[in-house]
């Protein structure tokens, strides 16, 4: 099919290279290069031809079927590109990412958690002979695995959760039981009918006492069989609102034995007679927090670009409405409100991009600090990764639908590619950590950098306002909004401080205080994060732009004076209360808003083009590059099961029936 | 099962009572009886046993033929209720709010269009010998109907549709003709596989001239066989976000010839020769408009307390995360982050299901003023609706969620309930008028108030605040906060009058003034909008408190006080700017929002119950009147067709020789 017509058009008369904005997006020209003959090689071997019927057609038990062929073939493929030795894989870490990130794999795997946890589990938990044992196999697949920490009765509080291991020095092995319903295991993805192994973090005993929580490796399949272990009750959660082929599962233990050597004891460990040695630091798991809120910070940017990509194309395509009546009409586009839909969703996948880059240059120095044995920026990189996991995956999700919406009835159809970029995004803001809770952890923090602003860089800001009566002046430059924003995250910890130390001074226990501050404490954690995210940004881009063409220097400048006067005016409260903005500021927002809008907009579609997804990735009929999109839609409700016969079954047996059964009028 | 012992505490311990809330909620004890006995009736007649396997695991076209099953079994149902006598159906409108409201019925059915949108056609367009010919049938679903405007290039814009039905004089017959694929009918309800009749949008030629859209009446399937009629290309969309069953449509004709007598001529009409004859107004078809409006609010409204009353009673029986440390976990509903989530999606819908009465009131009384000949009031009941539709569907949707994501992983589960109910709530965002289109028609509307603020009711705040410079002063009492909104109102729409003016002032067509100036006239009706929503709340609620016991009055007065202040807080930026709002208050409004919540708290329980939704409605294993969750949770995991073989066929097929197989490295 030719390319529709609008779309050359916005192609031919966008002043920015698209390919110079891929290399830009993609890290550089090596890799996007490197990227695209990844996918050409995942996604273009003609393997999807079996599936005739799209997957959004198929029963829950039909699609599950199906992803474990296709990823199965996909791996094998992957196995057969390592053996090859086309590409180097620096370390495993890496290579869970170039599986990530070139849509090989995705949440909607059965194998995502034997890779992002399981085997990371290992690396970071298991001692030298367990990973021995066991890493060669795992990153081999021979044996898949989950991560079985939270249950039906206990997610976010894994200090409350109730499998138990206890130990039996007579036989030095560990008893694995699940007490009661509440204690199921419940969630680990690819643990209903792909493991056949776990780590169960459970509550250990031994000498009759309780040493908390502490991961151990069960088997839970016979590896020639799959059946079930004895002692395990193990099966899959059901139908989600997405992921749904990740047969996330359940799990039950009956006194299930499992030898010692099976703790995972590179940190705390069980002696053979049973006592018990606590670990030195434990600071390592903090690590492995970070490295997967890094992945989970830059999924979201790509699905809100990819949202972002199928919208802005979509508005291209689409003729609606016309402005002035008698004419013809225009892309959506051109509507004006369309543009406020789309392009603050542009403007915010690069930023949120660019910051996950940002805290993952942090967690790289972190790693070699750490090192040379120097923690002191763990903290703050925690707090960090916390607001930043809370907001960003927020953010994207509402960006995603903003997108949706903006696509009309058709964003609603299964074939757009939004509900399920949405379904993956949203669970985002629910696993490894919730919103809330999040924030909260970033607002403790905070509470001790009130008191010790030289905790670190990112709270160097409130060095700058030292109480709260600073009022920051004004200043309406994109740096000027940033530290508007920093004046405001500073006067919002100093708020919730003092609530906080009030109701303290009044007697209150420090839990009572903090939850009853609680509202108050995640409005600063946000507005910390939000000032984090806008400097972040805006000191990446201001050296990414001197080394581009001054054509995309100007669309990396619009994207971040959009985002920036974006936020301000969604901060205009807060901006009034701890700035001197006047209302003749807000009038120039406005001005400044549609002004940028109107630069964004002949660059638009080169921008989304520069996201570089590949048509197999986006998965859209509304957002395919050669933007026939009417025809694909019609394609893919022709494929319905429904539409290969000219009447459905249920007319007879039911419809007929009844539309001549009727006698008493509805 | 017994229930859950922290529902019973919460129960025994609140204030108010659920059955005084529940008939205040339901309209009387009278209506509440009856509404009891027809759930009672329709949903516990064992009918759905024979499903053992919940919809959720079905393929799309298993859903289907399940439904069609479920539907008429229960439209049967009402068919043999209606004959009994029992029920007295006042006229047919009622008639359809009576299958709605009662569960009966809803977006996922088959036949809502049938009901919602063909009869209704017929009863607003028909001429007395068509209703004759057609009304009756369709009343007692002899013929099943769809209502077909929407094509695939074109929704918004219905100027622009592309199906054409040209008279033919000599055979007098219309012509009808689908010339493009653009021009396909896309997404009316039932047309899928369910309806053999349309009632079909399309531009009317006669005598070589084209007069606009008109509507027509076209068989598209065999009575007898189902099958479709020559010409007839008919078939369903393929899957959606979310009603699925619904089986949306499309449909080409090509050269289809149906009588002169099948174009409804109540209106216009064509005479035997060709000649055209304009209809006279065309206001009765605002009036539908309006009737169509009032059903989504009202179904917005309950979709959200359906939301709320799920989280609110899972965060009732969930324990979580010690307040201090040692100390036991509580109900999660003490965390006070959590009562912001819960609470005011609450109070919303009371707040929205009281406001869109409201709009139903005025909606009735407008109907007898037309009947006199007056149609002073309609432009402006036809601008409130739009963006009472346009606001409240989005803020349902955003409650919706939160009360979704504040159950964490398991609100994710498709078994929760929520992701059903998101998915029918956020189709009405977009269908019936999207929420930016609808904005910008309220807008026009105040375009013209803001000169003549005597226009009528629900702009005649615009008189208290003559100019821009009329600051509204500060008044933190409710009745305060509401007349700061409409300050906040009249001065958004003056700004965005005078934008208007000024860029045609500059030389810009109206079109492009308006296009340009878009997002502040959006802003501009959304404030209009959320004044007359608690205005009107305010006003009706104030009058139900007079007859209700003191504990009601104090609970429906602190959800009226939360809605305040939390709409305020949101608000803060257009409040500093046109009201004297001060730092002090703000903080005022902080510790109002702290203390309100915790007045809430232990009649929350007993307001969700009061909501009275069986647990057949609520169709959520987090929700269910008797709290047992895990159980719940559990027993829907263990019906997946997954689970009933310990090993999937997947493994032996394709898991198994990969996972032998591996000898390369990942």
């Amino acid at each position: 099919m030719p390319v529709n017509a609008d779309l050359v058009a916005e192609r031919r008369g966008a002043h920015v290279n698209s390919e110079e904005f891929a290399a830009f997006w993609n890290g550089g020209k090596k890799d996007l290069e490197e990227k695209r003959w990844r996918e050409n090689y995942f996604l273009r071997d003609g393997y999807e031809e079996k599936f005739t019927v799209p997957d959004s057609y198929l029963s829950h038990k039909e699609l599950y079927e199906r992803m474990v062929d296709r990823m199965t073939h996909r791996f094998q493929k992957f196995r057969e590109l390592k053996a090859s030795g086309r590409y180097e894989m620096p370390d495993f870490y890496e290579s869970c990412r170039y599986m990530v990130e070139s849509e090989v794999v995705d949440a909607h795997c059965p194998f995502t958690t034997h890779l992002s946890m399981f085997v990371t589990t290992f690396l970071g938990q298991g001692t030298p002979e367990q990973q021995n044992k066991w890493l060669e196999e795992a990153a081999n697949c021979n044996i898949l695995g989950t991560y079985a920490q939270t249950e039906l009765g206990h997610g976010t509080f894994v200090r409350g959760i109730q499998t138990t291991a206890t130990y039996d020095p007579r036989t030095k092995e560990f008893l694995l039981d699940t007490p009661c319903l509440e204690a199921f295991k419940f969630w680990p993805g690819g643990m209903g009918l792909t493991a056949n192994y776990a780590v169960v973090i459970a509550q250990l005993y031994t000498k009759g006492k309780c040493h908390g929580v502490q991961s151990f490796v069960v088997q839970l399949r016979d590896e020639n069989t799959h059946k079930p272990l004895p002692g395990v009750t193990v099966g899959e959660i059901g139908p989600k609102l997405g992921m749904n082929s990740t047969n996330q599962g359940f799990l039950g233990l009956k006194n299930v034995r499992i030898p010692r050597e099976n703790m995972l004891m590179k940190n705390a460990q069980v002696l053979e007679d049973g006592t018990f040695v606590q670990a030195p630091v434990s600071v390592l798991t903090y690590g492995t927090m970070v490295y997967v809120r890094v992945i989970i910070l830059e999924t979201a940017a790509i699905n809100l670009a990819k949202a972002a990509t199928i919208a802005t194309r979509y508005s291209a395509v689409r003729r609606q409405s016309p402005i002035d009546p008698n004419e013809k009409e225009p892309q959506i586009m051109d509507h004006v409100t369309q543009q406020y839909k789309l392009f603050p969703q542009i403007a915010k996948s690069v930023i949120f991009k660019t910051s996950s880059k940002s805290l993952n240059n942090i967690y790289r120095k972190l790693l070699q600090e750490i090192e040379t044995g120097n923690y002191d920026n763990l903290a703050d990189l925690h707090a960090l990764s916390c607001c930043l996991k809370a907001i960003m995956t927020k953010e994207s999700v509402a960006g995603i639908e903003v997108c949706r919406l903006a696509c009309g009835g058709h964003g609603y159809l299964q074939c757009s590619g939004f509900p399920q970029i949405y379904g993956t995004t949203t669970a985002a803001e629910t696993y490894e950590g919730e919103h809330v809770i999040l924030l909260l952890q970033t607002a403790r923090y905070l509470m001790k950098a009130v008191k010790n602003p030289n905790l670190s860089a990112s709270v160097a800001y409130l060095k700058n306002f030292p109480t709260l009566s600073t009022v920051a002046r004004w200043d309406s430059s994109v740096p000027g909004i940033i530290e508007s924003f920093e004046a405001v995250a500073a006067s919002k910890i100093r708020l919730a401080a003092d609530s906080v130390n009030q109701r303290l001074r009044d007697g209150m226990k420090a839990g009572q205080a903090n939850n009853a501050s609680s509202i108050e404490l995640v409005a600063a954690a946000d507005a910390h994060c939000r000032a984090f995210i806008l400097r972040s940004a805006q000191e990446s881009l201001e050296q990414t732009i001197k080394s581009v063409s001054p054509a995309l220097g100007n669309v990396l400048r619009d994207l971040l004076e959009l985002y920036a006067v974006d936020a301000a005016q969604r901060a205009l409260g807060d901006l009034f209360r701890f700035t001197t903005l006047s209302e003749y500021d807000v009038k120039q927002l406005q001005k400044r808003l549609e002004a940028v809008l109107s630069r964004l907009r002949p660059n638009a579609v080169a921008i989304v083009d520069g996201f570089d997804f590949p048509d197999e990735a986006l998965k859209s009929a509304l957002g395919a590059y050669d933007g026939n999109v009417y025809e694909r839609i019609f394609e893919d409700a022709k494929k319905s099961p429904l539409n290969q016969e000219p009447v459905n079954s249920s007319f007879h047996k039911y419809l007929k029936p009844f539309m001549r059964g009727a006698q008493s009028k509805l």
